[in-house]
Protein backbone atom coordinates (compact mmCIF):
# COMPACT_ATOMS: atom_id res chain seq x y z
CA UNK A 1 0.00 0.00 0.00
CA UNK A 2 2.70 2.16 0.58
CA UNK A 3 4.42 2.18 -2.26
CA UNK A 4 0.65 3.65 -3.67
CA UNK A 5 2.26 7.24 -2.32
CA UNK A 6 5.27 6.90 -4.42
CA UNK A 7 2.91 7.41 -7.31
CA UNK A 8 2.34 10.87 -6.10
CA UNK A 9 4.49 13.63 -7.60
CA UNK A 10 4.76 17.41 -6.02
CA UNK A 11 5.62 19.81 -8.61
CA UNK A 12 6.98 22.97 -7.06
CA UNK A 13 7.40 25.32 -10.26
CA UNK A 14 10.06 27.86 -9.99
CA UNK A 15 10.44 28.65 -6.47
CA UNK A 16 12.38 31.42 -5.43
CA UNK A 17 12.93 30.50 -1.82
CA UNK A 18 15.27 27.18 -0.93
CA UNK A 19 14.05 27.28 2.42
CA UNK A 20 10.46 26.63 0.95
CA UNK A 21 11.65 23.79 -1.06
CA UNK A 22 13.59 22.04 2.10
CA UNK A 23 10.19 22.68 3.88
CA UNK A 24 8.19 21.20 1.39
CA UNK A 25 10.51 17.85 1.48
CA UNK A 26 9.67 17.60 5.34
CA UNK A 27 5.99 17.81 5.01
CA UNK A 28 6.16 15.33 2.46
CA UNK A 29 7.96 12.81 4.32
CA UNK A 30 6.55 13.61 7.65
CA UNK A 31 2.69 12.12 5.09
CA UNK A 32 4.73 9.43 3.73
CA UNK A 33 4.95 11.11 -0.03
CA UNK A 34 8.62 10.79 -2.15
CA UNK A 35 8.47 11.94 -5.15
CA UNK A 36 9.70 15.53 -5.60
CA UNK A 37 9.95 17.73 -8.77
CA UNK A 38 11.31 20.84 -8.89
CA UNK A 39 10.74 22.67 -12.21
CA UNK A 40 13.36 25.55 -12.69
CA UNK A 41 13.80 26.15 -9.28
CA UNK A 42 15.93 29.63 -8.48
CA UNK A 43 18.28 28.50 -6.00
CA UNK A 44 18.78 24.77 -5.60
CA UNK A 45 20.42 23.19 -4.30
CA UNK A 46 21.19 24.51 -1.34
CA UNK A 47 22.07 24.65 2.51
CA UNK A 48 18.59 26.53 3.22
CA UNK A 49 16.85 24.13 1.84
CA UNK A 50 18.46 21.13 3.44
CA UNK A 51 18.45 22.98 6.89
CA UNK A 52 14.74 23.19 6.63
CA UNK A 53 14.24 19.50 5.53
CA UNK A 54 15.49 18.81 8.89
CA UNK A 55 16.09 15.40 8.08
CA UNK A 56 14.35 14.94 5.01
CA UNK A 57 17.59 14.92 2.95
CA UNK A 58 16.82 12.11 0.91
CA UNK A 59 14.00 13.62 -0.82
CA UNK A 60 15.71 16.69 -2.16
CA UNK A 61 18.93 14.08 -2.90
CA UNK A 62 16.27 12.16 -5.53
CA UNK A 63 14.30 15.90 -6.43
CA UNK A 64 13.86 15.38 -10.15
CA UNK A 65 15.02 19.18 -11.73
CA UNK A 66 13.82 20.11 -15.02
CA UNK A 67 13.20 23.09 -17.41
CA UNK A 68 9.64 22.86 -17.63
CA UNK A 69 6.36 21.88 -16.55
CA UNK A 70 5.35 19.26 -19.26
CA UNK A 71 8.40 17.86 -18.57
CA UNK A 72 7.60 17.60 -15.24
CA UNK A 73 4.14 16.02 -15.84
CA UNK A 74 5.16 12.96 -18.36
CA UNK A 75 3.50 9.78 -16.99
CA UNK A 76 1.09 11.28 -15.06
CA UNK A 77 -2.63 10.84 -15.73
CA UNK A 78 -4.21 13.27 -13.44
CA UNK A 79 -2.93 16.71 -12.56
CA UNK A 80 -4.17 18.67 -9.65
CA UNK A 81 -2.86 22.30 -9.50
CA UNK A 82 -3.00 24.56 -6.40
CA UNK A 83 -4.74 27.92 -7.25
CA UNK A 84 -5.63 30.90 -5.39
CA UNK A 85 -7.65 32.84 -6.86
CA UNK A 86 -11.03 32.69 -8.47
CA UNK A 87 -10.68 32.48 -12.52
CA UNK A 88 -12.34 33.74 -15.04
CA UNK A 89 -13.17 30.69 -16.69
CA UNK A 90 -14.90 28.09 -14.39
CA UNK A 91 -12.63 25.06 -13.82
CA UNK A 92 -13.03 22.09 -11.79
CA UNK A 93 -12.32 23.55 -8.23
CA UNK A 94 -11.65 20.93 -5.55
CA UNK A 95 -11.07 21.50 -1.80
CA UNK A 96 -8.31 19.71 -0.50
CA UNK A 97 -9.98 16.79 0.88
CA UNK A 98 -11.84 16.46 -2.44
CA UNK A 99 -8.44 16.53 -4.07
CA UNK A 100 -6.78 13.85 -1.57
CA UNK A 101 -9.90 11.87 -2.35
CA UNK A 102 -9.35 11.95 -5.78
CA UNK A 103 -5.29 11.24 -5.61
CA UNK A 104 -5.89 7.88 -3.62
CA UNK A 105 -8.45 6.77 -6.15
CA UNK A 106 -6.11 6.89 -8.80
CA UNK A 107 -2.81 5.88 -7.14
CA UNK A 108 -5.35 2.62 -6.19
CA UNK A 109 -5.47 1.73 -9.65
CA UNK A 110 -2.31 2.01 -10.32
CA UNK A 111 -1.94 5.76 -11.85
CA UNK A 112 0.45 8.37 -11.24
CA UNK A 113 -0.71 12.09 -10.36
CA UNK A 114 0.61 15.44 -9.96
CA UNK A 115 0.11 17.93 -7.09
CA UNK A 116 1.26 21.76 -8.80
CA UNK A 117 2.20 24.40 -6.56
CA UNK A 118 3.23 28.08 -8.33
CA UNK A 119 5.66 30.46 -7.24
CA UNK A 120 5.73 32.20 -3.99
CA UNK A 121 4.11 35.53 -4.84
CA UNK A 122 2.43 34.84 -7.93
CA UNK A 123 1.55 30.87 -7.72
CA UNK A 124 1.03 28.96 -11.64
CA UNK A 125 0.27 31.22 -14.09
CA UNK A 126 -3.15 30.73 -16.63
CA UNK A 127 -1.32 28.36 -18.87
CA UNK A 128 0.22 26.20 -16.60
CA UNK A 129 -3.03 26.40 -14.75
CA UNK A 130 -4.51 25.17 -18.06
CA UNK A 131 -2.40 22.08 -18.08
CA UNK A 132 -3.95 20.40 -14.71
CA UNK A 133 -7.30 18.83 -14.91
CA UNK A 134 -8.03 19.94 -11.43
CA UNK A 135 -7.58 22.72 -9.55
CA UNK A 136 -7.32 22.64 -5.86
CA UNK A 137 -8.54 25.87 -3.73
CA UNK A 138 -7.13 25.38 0.35
CA UNK A 139 -10.23 27.55 1.95
CA UNK A 140 -8.02 30.65 3.13
CA UNK A 141 -9.57 34.01 5.03
CA UNK A 142 -10.29 35.72 1.73
CA UNK A 143 -8.55 38.85 3.71
CA UNK A 144 -5.39 36.94 4.26
CA UNK A 145 -5.28 34.47 1.91
CA UNK A 146 -1.42 33.79 0.78
CA UNK A 147 -0.16 30.59 2.19
CA UNK A 148 3.16 29.83 2.64
CA UNK A 149 4.62 26.82 0.09
CA UNK A 150 5.54 24.38 2.35
CA UNK A 151 2.76 25.23 4.42
CA UNK A 152 0.18 24.47 1.54
CA UNK A 153 2.30 21.59 0.42
CA UNK A 154 1.88 20.18 4.26
CA UNK A 155 -1.98 21.07 3.94
CA UNK A 156 -2.35 18.61 0.57
CA UNK A 157 0.19 16.04 1.81
CA UNK A 158 -1.90 15.65 5.41
CA UNK A 159 -4.88 15.55 3.11
CA UNK A 160 -3.96 12.65 0.88
CA UNK A 161 -2.59 10.78 4.15
CA UNK A 162 -5.66 11.15 5.74
CA UNK A 163 -7.32 9.76 2.67
CA UNK A 164 -5.00 7.11 2.39
CA UNK A 165 -5.49 5.93 5.78
CA UNK A 166 -9.10 5.63 5.76
CA UNK A 167 -8.80 4.03 2.50
CA UNK A 168 -6.85 1.14 4.28
CA UNK A 169 -9.09 0.53 6.59
CA UNK A 170 -12.27 0.19 4.56
CA UNK A 171 -11.67 -2.36 1.90
CA UNK A 172 -14.72 -2.65 0.62
CA UNK A 173 -14.69 0.59 -0.62
CA UNK A 174 -10.89 -0.22 -2.58
CA UNK A 175 -12.45 -3.17 -3.51
CA UNK A 176 -15.34 -0.80 -5.36
CA UNK A 177 -12.46 1.45 -6.94
CA UNK A 178 -10.79 -1.88 -8.28
CA UNK A 179 -13.82 -2.81 -10.10
CA UNK A 180 -14.05 0.28 -11.72
CA UNK A 181 -10.14 0.40 -12.76
CA UNK A 182 -10.82 -2.79 -14.54
CA UNK A 183 -14.56 -1.49 -15.91
CA UNK A 184 -12.25 1.69 -17.67
CA UNK A 185 -9.39 0.91 -18.97
CA UNK A 186 -6.43 2.75 -18.83
CA UNK A 187 -5.97 6.29 -18.71
CA UNK A 188 -4.00 8.98 -21.04
CA UNK A 189 -1.25 10.26 -19.38
CA UNK A 190 -0.44 14.18 -18.98
CA UNK A 191 1.43 14.55 -22.07
CA UNK A 192 -0.58 12.05 -24.54
CA UNK A 193 -3.34 14.42 -23.70
CA UNK A 194 -1.03 17.61 -24.31
CA UNK A 195 -0.24 16.34 -27.67
CA UNK A 196 -3.97 15.49 -28.07
CA UNK A 197 -4.93 19.29 -27.63
CA UNK A 198 -2.03 20.46 -29.92
CA UNK A 199 -3.47 18.38 -32.50
CA UNK A 200 -7.18 19.55 -32.14
CA UNK A 201 -6.04 23.32 -31.83
CA UNK A 202 -4.21 22.37 -35.37
CA UNK A 203 -7.46 20.45 -37.01
CA UNK A 204 -9.71 23.63 -35.68
CA UNK A 205 -7.29 26.00 -36.89
CA UNK A 206 -7.61 23.95 -40.47
CA UNK A 207 -10.94 23.79 -40.44
CA UNK A 208 -11.46 27.81 -40.26
CA UNK A 209 -13.24 27.18 -36.86
CA UNK A 210 -10.11 28.79 -34.63
CA UNK A 211 -8.53 31.82 -35.65
CA UNK A 212 -5.22 31.93 -34.34
CA UNK A 213 -5.17 35.54 -34.21
CA UNK A 214 -8.09 35.51 -32.32
CA UNK A 215 -8.00 32.35 -30.31
CA UNK A 216 -10.83 33.85 -27.19
CA UNK A 217 -11.59 31.33 -25.01
CA UNK A 218 -11.87 28.30 -27.31
CA UNK A 219 -9.20 26.10 -26.84
CA UNK A 220 -9.55 26.71 -22.79
CA UNK A 221 -13.33 25.59 -22.71
CA UNK A 222 -12.37 22.48 -24.78
CA UNK A 223 -9.51 21.67 -22.30
CA UNK A 224 -11.97 22.05 -19.26
CA UNK A 225 -14.31 19.68 -21.26
CA UNK A 226 -11.97 16.73 -22.35
CA UNK A 227 -9.96 17.31 -19.15
CA UNK A 228 -12.85 16.15 -16.74
CA UNK A 229 -13.50 13.47 -18.93
CA UNK A 230 -11.27 11.07 -17.68
CA UNK A 231 -10.39 9.79 -21.40
CA UNK A 232 -8.92 6.24 -21.76
CA UNK A 233 -6.52 4.96 -24.01
CA UNK A 234 -8.76 4.00 -26.80
CA UNK A 235 -10.32 6.81 -26.51
CA UNK A 236 -7.49 9.20 -27.15
CA UNK A 237 -7.00 7.05 -29.85
CA UNK A 238 -10.15 7.30 -31.78
CA UNK A 239 -10.12 11.12 -30.89
CA UNK A 240 -6.83 11.47 -32.33
CA UNK A 241 -8.15 9.38 -35.62
CA UNK A 242 -11.07 11.89 -36.15
CA UNK A 243 -7.96 14.60 -36.11
CA UNK A 244 -6.13 12.90 -38.35
CA UNK A 245 -9.16 12.49 -41.09
CA UNK A 246 -10.68 15.83 -40.42
CA UNK A 247 -7.00 17.76 -41.66
CA UNK A 248 -6.77 15.60 -44.07
CA UNK A 249 -10.68 16.35 -45.44
CA UNK A 250 -10.11 20.02 -44.32
CA UNK A 251 -6.68 19.99 -47.52
CA UNK A 252 -9.22 17.66 -49.65
CA UNK A 253 -6.97 14.72 -49.49
CA UNK A 254 -9.82 12.41 -48.76
CA UNK A 255 -8.24 8.45 -48.52
CA UNK A 256 -11.36 6.28 -48.75
CA UNK A 257 -12.52 4.44 -45.82
CA UNK A 258 -11.18 1.73 -43.80
CA UNK A 259 -10.37 3.82 -40.46
CA UNK A 260 -13.33 2.11 -38.33
CA UNK A 261 -11.51 -0.46 -37.14
CA UNK A 262 -11.35 0.02 -33.58
CA UNK B 1 -20.09 33.55 13.19
CA UNK B 2 -15.92 34.75 12.45
CA UNK B 3 -16.24 36.20 16.17
CA UNK B 4 -16.17 31.93 16.94
CA UNK B 5 -13.29 31.87 15.90
CA UNK B 6 -11.43 34.17 18.01
CA UNK B 7 -12.75 32.48 21.33
CA UNK B 8 -9.71 29.58 19.92
CA UNK B 9 -6.83 30.30 21.44
CA UNK B 10 -3.31 29.06 19.70
CA UNK B 11 -0.59 28.09 23.08
CA UNK B 12 2.85 27.38 22.33
CA UNK B 13 5.01 26.34 24.94
CA UNK B 14 8.65 27.26 25.17
CA UNK B 15 8.82 27.21 21.40
CA UNK B 16 12.77 27.94 20.50
CA UNK B 17 12.91 29.54 17.13
CA UNK B 18 11.15 32.58 17.11
CA UNK B 19 10.75 32.25 12.92
CA UNK B 20 8.23 29.15 13.36
CA UNK B 21 5.91 32.06 16.25
CA UNK B 22 6.03 33.70 13.21
CA UNK B 23 4.80 30.80 10.92
CA UNK B 24 2.16 29.71 13.55
CA UNK B 25 1.01 33.46 13.17
CA UNK B 26 0.38 33.03 9.60
CA UNK B 27 -1.01 29.86 9.86
CA UNK B 28 -3.44 31.16 12.19
CA UNK B 29 -4.55 34.05 10.04
CA UNK B 30 -4.57 32.11 6.69
CA UNK B 31 -7.23 30.56 8.84
CA UNK B 32 -9.09 33.00 10.30
CA UNK B 33 -7.73 32.43 13.93
CA UNK B 34 -6.53 35.49 15.92
CA UNK B 35 -5.43 34.40 19.57
CA UNK B 36 -1.97 33.46 19.84
CA UNK B 37 -0.30 32.76 23.71
CA UNK B 38 2.86 32.41 24.13
CA UNK B 39 4.64 30.14 27.01
CA UNK B 40 7.91 31.53 28.11
CA UNK B 41 9.22 31.46 25.00
CA UNK B 42 13.10 31.59 24.40
CA UNK B 43 13.17 34.20 21.86
CA UNK B 44 10.53 36.58 21.06
CA UNK B 45 9.48 39.71 19.95
CA UNK B 46 12.37 38.77 17.12
CA UNK B 47 12.56 40.21 13.87
CA UNK B 48 12.83 35.81 12.53
CA UNK B 49 9.15 36.21 13.75
CA UNK B 50 8.21 39.02 12.07
CA UNK B 51 9.96 38.15 8.97
CA UNK B 52 8.08 34.56 8.90
CA UNK B 53 4.52 36.01 9.81
CA UNK B 54 4.96 37.65 6.19
CA UNK B 55 2.11 40.03 7.04
CA UNK B 56 0.38 38.62 9.91
CA UNK B 57 2.04 40.61 12.16
CA UNK B 58 -1.17 41.82 13.90
CA UNK B 59 -1.19 38.65 15.36
CA UNK B 60 2.34 38.62 16.90
CA UNK B 61 1.78 42.53 18.37
CA UNK B 62 -1.40 41.34 20.26
CA UNK B 63 0.51 37.72 21.26
CA UNK B 64 -0.13 37.14 24.88
CA UNK B 65 3.32 36.48 26.47
CA UNK B 66 3.07 34.17 30.11
CA UNK B 67 5.18 32.27 32.24
CA UNK B 68 3.29 29.10 32.86
CA UNK B 69 1.01 26.97 30.69
CA UNK B 70 -1.83 27.49 34.22
CA UNK B 71 -1.85 31.38 32.91
CA UNK B 72 -2.34 30.61 28.84
CA UNK B 73 -5.20 28.37 29.57
CA UNK B 74 -7.22 30.72 32.01
CA UNK B 75 -11.17 30.99 30.40
CA UNK B 76 -10.63 27.89 28.57
CA UNK B 77 -13.42 25.15 29.02
CA UNK B 78 -11.89 22.97 26.81
CA UNK B 79 -8.25 22.23 25.94
CA UNK B 80 -5.84 20.24 23.68
CA UNK B 81 -2.91 18.82 23.62
CA UNK B 82 -0.87 18.00 20.45
CA UNK B 83 1.15 14.86 20.88
CA UNK B 84 3.74 13.08 18.77
CA UNK B 85 4.25 9.60 20.83
CA UNK B 86 1.77 7.37 22.30
CA UNK B 87 1.93 8.02 26.37
CA UNK B 88 2.03 5.08 28.63
CA UNK B 89 -1.05 6.27 30.31
CA UNK B 90 -4.22 5.53 27.76
CA UNK B 91 -5.85 9.43 27.19
CA UNK B 92 -8.84 10.55 25.05
CA UNK B 93 -6.99 10.61 21.53
CA UNK B 94 -8.61 12.65 18.65
CA UNK B 95 -7.33 12.88 15.28
CA UNK B 96 -7.17 16.49 13.80
CA UNK B 97 -10.73 16.13 11.89
CA UNK B 98 -11.89 14.99 15.31
CA UNK B 99 -10.53 17.72 17.10
CA UNK B 100 -11.69 20.05 14.91
CA UNK B 101 -15.41 19.16 15.23
CA UNK B 102 -15.32 19.07 19.18
CA UNK B 103 -13.34 22.21 18.79
CA UNK B 104 -16.29 24.04 16.73
CA UNK B 105 -18.87 22.17 19.12
CA UNK B 106 -17.39 24.03 21.70
CA UNK B 107 -16.99 27.38 20.41
CA UNK B 108 -20.55 27.35 18.72
CA UNK B 109 -21.32 26.97 22.88
CA UNK B 110 -19.93 30.25 23.11
CA UNK B 111 -16.76 28.33 24.90
CA UNK B 112 -13.49 29.48 24.97
CA UNK B 113 -10.71 26.50 23.55
CA UNK B 114 -7.27 26.20 23.88
CA UNK B 115 -5.04 24.18 20.91
CA UNK B 116 -1.36 24.00 22.73
CA UNK B 117 1.63 23.21 20.89
CA UNK B 118 4.98 21.64 22.75
CA UNK B 119 8.55 21.88 22.18
CA UNK B 120 10.34 22.04 19.12
CA UNK B 121 12.22 18.80 19.81
CA UNK B 122 10.50 17.61 23.26
CA UNK B 123 7.10 18.52 22.81
CA UNK B 124 4.85 18.66 25.78
CA UNK B 125 5.97 17.21 29.32
CA UNK B 126 3.59 14.80 31.14
CA UNK B 127 2.82 17.00 33.18
CA UNK B 128 1.37 19.78 30.40
CA UNK B 129 -0.23 17.13 28.55
CA UNK B 130 -2.00 15.98 31.99
CA UNK B 131 -3.71 19.36 31.78
CA UNK B 132 -5.48 18.40 28.90
CA UNK B 133 -8.72 17.07 28.19
CA UNK B 134 -7.82 15.61 24.99
CA UNK B 135 -4.38 14.78 23.19
CA UNK B 136 -4.41 15.09 19.56
CA UNK B 137 -2.09 13.35 17.21
CA UNK B 138 -1.15 14.41 13.21
CA UNK B 139 -0.95 10.96 11.67
CA UNK B 140 2.61 10.95 10.31
CA UNK B 141 4.33 8.54 9.12
CA UNK B 142 5.97 6.47 11.91
CA UNK B 143 9.66 6.31 10.42
CA UNK B 144 9.70 10.52 10.22
CA UNK B 145 7.10 11.79 12.80
CA UNK B 146 8.52 15.18 13.80
CA UNK B 147 6.25 17.88 12.31
CA UNK B 148 7.60 21.21 12.01
CA UNK B 149 6.05 23.39 15.02
CA UNK B 150 4.39 25.98 12.09
CA UNK B 151 3.18 23.10 10.11
CA UNK B 152 1.42 21.21 13.19
CA UNK B 153 -0.39 24.70 13.20
CA UNK B 154 -0.83 24.93 9.95
CA UNK B 155 -2.97 21.22 9.98
CA UNK B 156 -5.02 21.73 12.94
CA UNK B 157 -5.97 25.21 11.79
CA UNK B 158 -6.84 24.40 8.36
CA UNK B 159 -8.70 21.60 9.95
CA UNK B 160 -10.94 24.11 12.28
CA UNK B 161 -11.54 25.99 9.32
CA UNK B 162 -12.82 23.24 7.16
CA UNK B 163 -14.88 21.92 10.35
CA UNK B 164 -16.08 25.67 10.77
CA UNK B 165 -17.52 25.95 7.24
CA UNK B 166 -19.39 23.50 7.50
CA UNK B 167 -20.57 24.23 11.10
CA UNK B 168 -21.66 27.09 9.32
CA UNK B 169 -23.93 24.82 6.43
CA UNK B 170 -22.29 26.80 3.85
CA UNK B 171 -18.91 24.46 3.17
CA UNK B 172 -16.38 25.84 1.19
CA UNK B 173 -16.31 28.69 -0.74
CA UNK B 174 -15.52 26.56 -3.73
CA UNK B 175 -18.48 24.73 -3.29
CA UNK B 176 -20.64 27.99 -3.11
CA UNK B 177 -18.23 28.67 -7.05
CA UNK B 178 -19.09 25.01 -8.17
CA UNK B 179 -22.60 25.52 -7.46
CA UNK B 180 -22.23 29.04 -9.71
CA UNK B 181 -20.28 27.55 -12.08
CA UNK B 182 -22.87 24.73 -12.56
CA UNK B 183 -25.81 27.22 -12.48
CA UNK B 184 -24.55 28.92 -15.35
CA UNK B 185 -23.49 26.35 -17.58
CA UNK B 186 -26.40 24.69 -18.18
CA UNK B 187 -25.96 20.89 -18.60
CA UNK B 188 -27.81 19.88 -22.17
CA UNK B 189 -30.76 17.71 -22.28
CA UNK B 190 -30.82 14.02 -23.62
CA UNK B 191 -32.62 15.12 -26.64
CA UNK B 192 -29.78 17.75 -27.39
CA UNK B 193 -27.07 15.50 -27.04
CA UNK B 194 -29.18 12.66 -29.30
CA UNK B 195 -28.87 15.70 -32.16
CA UNK B 196 -25.35 15.89 -31.27
CA UNK B 197 -24.82 12.24 -32.06
CA UNK B 198 -26.82 12.25 -35.05
CA UNK B 199 -24.47 15.62 -36.63
CA UNK B 200 -21.37 13.57 -35.25
CA UNK B 201 -21.67 10.81 -36.83
CA UNK B 202 -23.12 12.33 -39.89
CA UNK B 203 -19.09 14.49 -39.77
CA UNK B 204 -17.68 11.75 -39.10
CA UNK B 205 -18.81 9.84 -42.03
CA UNK B 206 -18.21 12.97 -44.06
CA UNK B 207 -14.48 12.91 -43.37
CA UNK B 208 -14.19 9.06 -44.27
CA UNK B 209 -13.77 8.27 -40.77
CA UNK B 210 -16.78 5.89 -40.10
CA UNK B 211 -17.98 3.15 -42.89
CA UNK B 212 -21.74 3.35 -42.26
CA UNK B 213 -21.72 -0.39 -44.30
CA UNK B 214 -19.12 -1.38 -41.22
CA UNK B 215 -19.72 1.13 -38.27
CA UNK B 216 -18.51 -1.23 -35.78
CA UNK B 217 -18.45 0.23 -32.04
CA UNK B 218 -17.35 3.37 -33.02
CA UNK B 219 -20.28 5.55 -32.11
CA UNK B 220 -21.11 3.53 -28.83
CA UNK B 221 -17.44 4.45 -27.23
CA UNK B 222 -17.71 7.50 -28.50
CA UNK B 223 -21.48 7.92 -26.95
CA UNK B 224 -19.49 6.96 -23.50
CA UNK B 225 -16.94 8.98 -24.18
CA UNK B 226 -19.46 12.17 -24.00
CA UNK B 227 -22.19 10.47 -21.84
CA UNK B 228 -20.04 11.12 -18.94
CA UNK B 229 -18.36 14.49 -19.41
CA UNK B 230 -21.57 16.39 -18.31
CA UNK B 231 -21.53 18.79 -21.35
CA UNK B 232 -22.90 22.18 -21.05
CA UNK B 233 -25.05 24.00 -23.66
CA UNK B 234 -22.04 26.02 -23.90
CA UNK B 235 -19.68 23.44 -24.47
CA UNK B 236 -22.43 21.51 -27.01
CA UNK B 237 -22.55 24.91 -29.06
CA UNK B 238 -18.67 24.51 -29.57
CA UNK B 239 -18.73 21.42 -30.49
CA UNK B 240 -21.75 21.88 -32.95
CA UNK B 241 -19.61 24.56 -34.26
CA UNK B 242 -16.75 22.48 -34.78
CA UNK B 243 -18.87 19.59 -36.60
CA UNK B 244 -20.54 22.21 -38.53
CA UNK B 245 -16.79 23.43 -40.01
CA UNK B 246 -15.67 20.05 -40.19
CA UNK B 247 -18.48 18.91 -42.48
CA UNK B 248 -17.61 22.24 -44.84
CA UNK B 249 -14.32 21.40 -45.13
CA UNK B 250 -14.78 18.32 -46.06
CA UNK B 251 -17.27 19.65 -48.65
CA UNK B 252 -14.84 21.86 -49.99
CA UNK B 253 -16.90 24.54 -48.70
CA UNK B 254 -14.70 26.44 -46.85
CA UNK B 255 -16.05 29.81 -45.22
CA UNK B 256 -13.36 31.83 -43.76
CA UNK B 257 -13.09 32.44 -40.11
CA UNK B 258 -15.25 34.01 -37.62
CA UNK B 259 -16.37 31.22 -35.65
CA UNK B 260 -14.52 31.54 -32.51
CA UNK B 261 -16.66 34.01 -31.39
CA UNK B 262 -17.36 31.58 -28.10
Amino acid sequence: MLALLQNIRVVLVNTSHPGNIGGAARAMKNMGLSQLVLVDPMDFPSGDAVARASGATDILDAAQVVGTLEEALVGCSLVFGTSARERRIPWPLLDPRECAAAVCEQVLQGSEVALVFGREYAGLTNEELQRCQFHVHIPTDPDFSSLNLAAAVQVLAYEVRMAWLVAQNKPTKIAKLEATAIQSSQPVTADELESFYAHLEQALIEIDFLDPAKPRHLMSRLRRLYGRSAISKLEMNILRGILTETVKAARGEHQGRGKTDV
